[in-house]
């Protein structure tokens, strides 16, 4: 008898043959007939009142069905949803409008759509449309929008979105019995999704007059976003989400949904819009850009006693999830150390920049680069190796973030990881040209997999056994290409012993899949795994019950495993499974489940102090690097890369090691070469010859170490990934820049031009 | 504070104003890029081997992208699957061959199939395709056909299909106490279903190697009869249902479905296939013909005591569902009347015929013609009123059916609906015409809502409420527009209080909504209206439980109603239904729900003699009409028609009222103008100019009397309509011919032809 044959194999992604084969109907790939398509006209300023929108020349335009401008959206003011829970409070509600009104407050904020038979009349329309504005001062320094005084980017005077505080110990008396203190200001980009393919989607109606929106989404759920726009009741939206090209929190937010939904309800028709790269560049969200003012102290034996941090975030011109990325930098800001006394400030301001919200590491990875960089400086300030600072303050399990969060329920797999991430770099490699110099990095890294305790996360997923004892599994999840349909295909397949090849997956559409909740925050094995696993177990009961009266067979000593079910004291006793299935349908026995899976829950803060366990659980882990810095370029090439995390339980092997793949050249761009440049609100890098990504031959094999410690909240003690996957990247590349040429990079990327100045050779 | 606002009242259907304004998107209407059309090739003889199919030639034709035989079909042989369970015995399975093997059976059998690029080019190749046929004898008759030595239909020696029988008392010691004894042979034809939408669909694969089929169909199960003729799993086969342009039992066997499958797999392309009118009219299902050979005998006091009934029913050249209709039959064969000694023998044969299969009355219908023909026939031998005889004779609550079926917990409605019926004709209309004579008829009715007992019928339906307090229903019920979907929502709307502007329902996707079982058998209302009430009363019972505690008062005292939670005690005491909705999910609590609902489950009859609780129910009718017959012409004028039932409860009254109506002028065709001429083995009325399909100028108003008992077994109380609505017009149209004329039609239809000869005028 086989073992349990599917957990932690290695199995192709449940659409990786199709998106191979080039045959994935992506959302721009959907036509319908009499489809017309949109255009959205964008603000050239980034602060200006607008004084008149005269539509009636693009109106006129043979081909021109539908020119709409804020007074034709019913509810044009909209809180930016964050997930499913209605009882937050105002504190964390992200605002937007739908279509500028009364002043633009960034370049690229949609003022107008057009709905046309081609995209050339739409675009001609579009020019055909007179905006007049009278441009505005504007702020773009969230330092300085912060001053009293300062241009206010929105209604409210105030440009302050929102302010955390942690507190822990007392950090003035920390610092008095520090032996060493290092204090550093960094900061970090505005950074791109830069997926492959750019926001798009499809809307029609239905014979009963729903919105039906065929999207590239992360979130579903915007469905209700989408009805309180059109004021209509949220049953009356469909949104169905494609297989993504790519998500990374650039579709976590609304992008072409709404506008969609206004054109196809005014003109009747299908209605298609996807944005140009430009658009995708310069008008959806971005990553914040931070400026992070730390203060470290230690012992001279390396104990870390004390970290103060300010962090400064810039939330662009509306607030989106800006909160709530904050709220995550709160939490992380002192990383997965046992620190006596913490005092962490976070505060996000509205500016005239692109606006900023969801971007894969959400508010984890930007005080991440600035914490292991302050850990490095104090190992060498003591001396220390770099893996022992880590040995000697990581968290361990059992202990607590500065919030109170205990980790007793949980494993933390610290120093395992970063122990493992630097023995896997082996010998030092070696150059021939002089002017290159090797040097080696470490950094360690916690994120959160599942959302925040107080959002009240809930996920579903529906099983149905076939008569032939194949499967059906229906769940919410929209999949950006994380394989996070096929985890559920393997969960599924390893609790009822049925082949991966007879199971069939049908996700991502919120009329007919239950609702699994967003693709964000690393909750979808966590949170649809369980709901998932919670399926199919109850049919395994129901089909174990049946077969123990046909087998004569305690429950207890039967087995499902390979389409049969078995007597484990005599394994040669089965009935297959089908066999049972048909039984139990006869029967009336329902072979149907959805089920719900509910994340621990906690109340809603009151207060900007945030304490107790804000998440669930984290993921911990590492990496480590070693890099050439060439000294007369000041090009930093990447020769090793380990990536090594505890991710509790492997389910499909092959999704795991992707995801840190993934996550390693997501952010190598971040440590060396990503950064949208914004000049007085203007974004100087429009498209991908200016902003740079990481191309193939930039990236380095990617060693992946993945441990097992089953302790993680997930479906066989699986912990997410996706997100965590990326932290520690940066500073792992940065510390070895340090480490070989002796320079201090403080502000993301470390651009060749940045590591010759700090050489001091330009 | 309203009364229960929804139930009994007059809705429109879900799919009323998309069909109104033409926006609904039937199977022929939808289109996919790419997509190639398919044709069948049929057999030109009624009988024939088939020595070589040669398709060379078809195959080089510039754009034909496949041409499939018997030989491409993995599986060609087939049972024709009846619902769902699977433990049936073989006496009760239909067969028939996906495309023809070895010999032709009928005129229109399908032999090969083409898909090609455009419609032309495939009828073209259709052409190209040579096939060689011996010609054979063939039977046509079906009593020729039960001899010894008849040409056999199939493979087997026999043409046999099935025989069952009824026995109760002692029908010889019957008709010895008899003092009228009547006896006669009745014949009805070959009818056509003639929706105005004939067979289509489109196919397509999906991602993951889908078999997808956009479908006119009554049965969205048949995926798994497709995956059995592809050899591929069941979950590899989706089944989307489509709103249909009329069914009535043609929609009830695969039409296109394996056709498409088979050449959409091969070509790996989308493949449409419509069938034209006259493929429609030839080559699929017809309603059976029947020889039915009655003998009837009552007491002078007008008590019927005994009746034997031989009817012969043929099956046409493959049996299909031919094992089912004749079961109906057999049960169905002494009518609603408690009758001392019954004897029932019905069989069913091949022949070289069209296949004949389910029609709207499946096999109820026809004994009806006979035994209402009779009874009418002893009220004119006794000088009896029709209405005192069937007082006299009819079932009654606590009765019981000559299989021993007692209406113990149902209610039976007789002889009220007659009494009604008859009372409802008004004073007797006049004619000028001296050469047309008036005339008046009235015949009851019974037929099973639901499916056999034996078969284990299930059905489930899921419910969704939404944090606005909307509602979402999946239901994999397909809607034939008779407002199967529409009963659906007033269900939901009833128990949950939200009304049907805020009701949205899925309806018949084998893959994304929840399997609800065939549209036949009248068995919807009855059977996925009692899963979504099961449904909504869990979901209400979840609501109240959290009102109770939000309230503070007992769940006892609280009411739903007009989206709001009421303290019955004091009315100005509520809660909003979407703020309960909202606290509930912020606590985890599922707001959705997929109930399963099981009919009366009986053990599978061991043999031919049918006894017991065959059926879960009955619904009870009556038609009273009244006529003018040109004694110059024949021709028969219905001046007045009234339908009247006990439907147990209204639920949607303008699906009733349709219902009611459409049956009855669905089988005005049936008494007085349809008949598929068939003369050996060739269909002459290949067209609705021949065969003739009653018009606007035909129908009377059909004048409904409702009564609602509430003794179903349905939602409510209610009982289904659907099929039971056009029993017993037929015979009560022949009687009134009587009453007008004198003459006793004893074969339908009533044609002008007949009628004159009848009164021996031809």
């Amino acid at each position: 008898m086989s073992d349990t044959a599917v957990l932690g194999t290695r199995a192709p992604k449940a659409d990786a043959w199709a998106k191979a084969k080039g045959s994935i109907i992506y959302a721009d790939d959907f036509s319908m007939p009499g489809m017309l398509y949109g255009k959205v006209l964008r603000s050239p300023y980034p602060a200006a009142r607008i004084l008149s929108i005269d539509t009636i020349e693009a109106e006129k335009l043979r081909g021109v069905q539908a020119v709409l401008t804020a007074k034709d959206v019913p509810n044009n003011n909209i809180r930016a949803k964050f997930g499913q829970s209605t009882n937050i409070g105002s504190q964390f509600e992200g605002l937007y409008r739908v279509l500028a009104e009364g002043k633009v407050r960034f370049v690229g904020e949609p003022v107008a759509l057009v709905a046309a038979e081609t995209e050339k009349i739409a675009e001609k329309a579009l020019e055909l449309i007179r905006v007049d504005y009278d441009p505005l001062p504007g702020v773009f320094d969230p330092i300085e929008a912060m001053q009293p005084g300062a241009y206010p980017v929105g209604e409210s005077e105030s440009n302050l979105v929102s302010h955390f505080k942690v507190r822990k110990g007392d950090v003035d008396k920390g610092f008095a019995g520090a032996d060493v203190i290092v204090e550093n200001t960094y900061r970090v980009p505005f950074v791109d999704h830069a997926y492959l393919e750019p926001e798009s989607g499809v809307a029609w109606l239905d014979e009963d007059d729903v919105v039906n929106i065929r999207v590239s989404t992360q979130v579903i759920e915007h469905f209700r976003g989408v009805a309180e726009v059109l004021g209509i009741p949220q049953n009356k939206v469909r949104v169905i989400g494609t297989w993504l090209g790519g998500g990374f929190g650039g579709k976590e937010d609304i992008t072409v949904e709404s506008f969609l939904a206004l054109l196809t309800v005014k003109t009747r028709r299908p209605v298609k819009l996807t944005y140009t790269r430009e658009e995708s560049i310069l008008a959806h969200s971005k990553r914040h850009p931070y400026v992070m003012k730390y203060k470290t102290g230690a012992t001279k034996e390396g104990k870390i006693i004390a970290v103060e941090a300010e962090l400064v975030s810039d939330a662009g011109a509306y607030t989106y999830l800006t909160p709530w990325v904050l709220l995550y930098s709160a939490v992380n800001a002192a990383g997965p150390y046992d620190i006596p006394h913490v005092k962490v400030d976070a505060t996000a301001v509205l500016t005239n920049n692109p606006f900023t919200s969801a971007n894969r590491g959400f508010g984890a990875i930007q005080p991440n680069f600035a914490y292991e960089s302050q850990v490095d400086e104090l190992a060498r300030a003591l001396n220390m190796d770099p893996l022992e600072i880590r040995r000697k303050n990581c968290l361990r399990t059992g202990g607590s973030l500065a919030t109170g969060h205990t980790f007793d329920g949980t494993y933390v797999a610290l120093p395992e990881v970063a122990e493992k991430a630097w023995e896997a770099l082996g010998p030092e490699s070696s150059t021939p040209e002089k002017h290159k110099k090797i040097g080696r990095g470490l950094a360690i890294g916690m994120m959160s997999y599942g959302r925040l305790t107080f959002l009240h996360d809930t996920s579903r997923s529906y099983v149905r056994l076939e008569l032939d004892g194949s499967a059906v599994i229906r769940c919410g999840v929209p999949d950006l290409g994380g394989g996070q349909a096929s985890a559920l295909c393997h969960i599924v397949a390893e609790e009822l012993g049925i082949p991966l090849s007879k199971i069939k997956i049908y996700i991502s559409d919120t009329a007919l899949t239950p609702l699994a909740g967003t693709t964000t925050a690393t909750r979808q094995l966590f949170m649809s795994g369980n709901a998932t696993l919670k399926a199919a177990r109850e049919l395994k009961s129901r089909l174990l019950k049946k077969a123990s009266e046909l087998m004569k067979v305690a429950v207890e000593d039967l087995i499902v495993r390979d389409e049969k079910i078995f007597d484990n004291t005599a394994p040669e006793h089965f009935v297959p499974l089908k066999e049972v299935i048909a039984v139990c349908s006869s029967a009336g026995e329902e072979m149907f489940c959805e089920a719900q899976f509910n994340a621990p829950f906690t109340e809603v803060p009151g207060s900007e102090l945030i304490t107790g366990r804000t998440f669930s659980d984290f993921t911990f882990g590492a990496h480590a690097v070693e890099v050439a810095v060439d000294t007369e370029t000041g090009e930093v090439e990447v020769l090793k890369l380990v990536s090594s995390y505890d991710v509790g339980k492997v389910i499909n092997r092959l999704n795991v090691e992707g995801q840190m793949e993934g996550g390693a050249v997501y952010c190598l761009g971040y440590a060396l070469t990503e950064e949208l440049v914004v000049e007085k609100g203007i974004t100087r890098t429009p498209s991908f010859s200016e902003y740079l990504l990481p191309t193939a031959v930039d990236v380095p094999d990617v060693e992946t170490v993945v441990l097992e410690s089953g302790g993680g909240l997930g479906p066989y003690g699986a912990k997410g990934i996706g997100e965590p996957a990326c932290n520690s990247i940066a500073p792992a590349i940065i510390n070895a820049i340090r480490d070989a040429v002796g320079i201090r990079i403080t502000s993301l990327p470390a651009t060749p031009e940045k590591v010759i100045r700090a050489l001091g050779k330009m």
